[in-house]
């Protein structure tokens, strides 16, 4: 089938030449090519998965084999969640959206870099600070989607007269200054104040848990707004989700078999240490799937902001591995911390 | 740690003498000790999740052996829907609840046999039949629930004058008499009328739309109810999701990765000849799974329960393969067909 046919079909947008988003066609059918793929398994986190027939349609007519393109239809929510099952099963795999968390021949990361200019909104944040002369150092940090203007963002901070510091906190992290929701190793510099650049809130907010002892200034290039994190009324409510656990006679201790959240021994130390504890396996963690089990309390070690995030939306107590062993007794309630997650896979 | 702790635990409940489900704690700790298994994985249908801290409990203190039990915590429907990664992971994997679709040297079935006894609801149905002088011949099929007692319950027909029909329809059902939601070709015998005795709507609903020239009589020995099945509201369903998706320029055509619902040949075959049609490969059908895409329709090659009873939960229609030939005008309005599902895995 032809490109334009595709096209046609699906709204007449010439998505390859979509300015919005370049998902290197090229790249792909080299990839596609190089392997001699028939079967391409394709992986959009969920706000891209709108565009995957689009981009399916578009790198089936730009390929020069016949393939058959398949596109996964699990949630995902990182590049820690890897469809294992299409990656298995397709000759190429392409995981659309994130930076790799660890490399893998079969499978070709596509990033999606925003194309929003971020200097604007932060030559705006660095205003709110005090002058470079009273508070020298300053650290710097953004997302996968900002990445990469990381270079231009650093000499902004420098021209502004600050001392810019930053660092690739951890292996789990693809490069310096990149932030996941799980790991904020990269703001682990000698600052007062962290300027995070990106949309949103879900990031600083994990990096204000992680660092409590930093203000961290959001430059928001998204909405173009300048506010600090919070994480306040997250921390309230992990104290009250601790202390509803402290009654629990039955604990549920989930385990997630994605690939990228998968923490078998500390999961498994948690019931071996404790009689009234059993292990739960499963891919999603969600309300619903625990629902029809008879727990008192869990302790989710799979992917913490869905501990921190969601944990109104669950019947009973959910807590991370951390706030676990202060509801046992085994640690003081002040050592409360983020679930930092480390690693690769 | 020992059967009586655990029990104290878990409300005090001996659930190895539980007269209401004898889960054959033997047969498990036999296999425990031959496999020399270390890790135990087990697996429940959803009305049963409930008891599973309890059996986990249960198993833990009666093995030889110092086990860590596992239980899975993603969705399960049937014996279809085998947790792989976790019996992957386990030494010795253990599922609930359902009869074999597959023998498995490393998954050991324990079934669960309703304590109904399912005999005087059987009679009673009998009598709603014309006399076994104008009308001889009956079927009689029933649930993996009530198999146990298939012998006696065609001992019943008998006495009762009428010649009873019988037949394991497909390689995929347990044996003689035995109907899935998703295979009923115990049904195919030259009667009129098909004796369905179990609890519930589901089966005999699949059963009249698989065999809509039979007269299906429901014997329900857990609500003790003799109905007729009627699946005539399900059928208009299918006719207006058919007509819905007539006007569709995208379809996405879903492929499940659950090892007894994989029809990957059937679903790649449907692509290789729709230009506008896409694979998604996915583990769970939801109308969540499907939000974020941007199909004008959808096929189901898995469960056909998913689409014909929860049709009306999802946004696009969703068809069988065989509704989606209708649709596309391969095959006429009249051949709409229960989805039939066969082999194994």
């Amino acid at each position: 089938m032809t490109q334009s046919s595709r096209s046609d079909r699906f709204g007449g947008l010439e998505l390859r030449h979509d300015r919005e988003w370049n998902y290197e066609l090229d790249r792909i059918t080299e990839a596609i090519d190089s392997r001699e793929a028939d079967t391409v398994g394709l992986q959009f986190p969920e706000g891209l998965k709108r565009t995957a027939p689009r981009v399916a349609a578009d790198i089936e007519g730009a390929a020069n084999r016949d393939i058959t393109t398949v596109i996964s239809g699990d949630p995902c929510y990182g590049s820690c969640d890897i469809d294992m099952a299409l990656a298995r099963r397709a000759d190429l795999f392409v995981h659309f959206g994130h930076l790799p968390m660890s490399e893998n021949d079969g499978i070709l990361y596509v990033p999606l870099f925003s194309n929003v200019d971020p200097l604007p909104i932060l030559e705006e944040a660095l205003e709110e600070l005090a002058p470079p002369e009273e508070l020298p150092d300053v650290g710097l940090v953004t997302t996968a989607q900002h990445i990469n203007m990381f270079d231009e963002m650093k000499a902004t901070v420098e021209a502004a007269g600050y001392t810019v510091h930053t660092r690739r906190g951890a292996e789990r992290l693809s490069q310096e200054g990149h932030v996941l929701g799980c790991n904020y190793a990269s703001a682990d510099l000698p600052v007062e104040h962290v300027v995070y650049l990106g949309g949103g809130k879900f990031h600083p907010v994990g990096l204000a848990m992680e660092h409590p002892d930093k203000h961290v200034l959001i430059a928001d290039p998204v909405n173009n707004l300048v506010t600090d994190a919070d994480a306040d009324p997250f921390i309230k409510q992990r104290y009250g989700d601790i202390h509803r656990a402290m009654d629990a006679e039955s604990w549920g201790i989930i385990f997630s078999t994605k690939i990228g959240q998968e923490r078998w021994e500390l999961a498994q130390e948690i019931v071996t240490n404790n009689e009234a504890a059993h292990l739960i396996s499963t891919d999603e963690v969600t309300p619903d799937r625990l629902r029809n089990f008879d727990f008192d309390a869990y302790v989710n070690t799979a992917c913490p902001r869905v501990t921190t995030d969601d944990a109104a939306r669950f019947d009973e107590p959910l807590l991370t591995p951390g706030e676990y062993r202060i509801a046992i007794g085994e640690k003081p309630l002040d050592e409360l911390a983020f679930d930092t997650y480390h690693g690769t896979w």
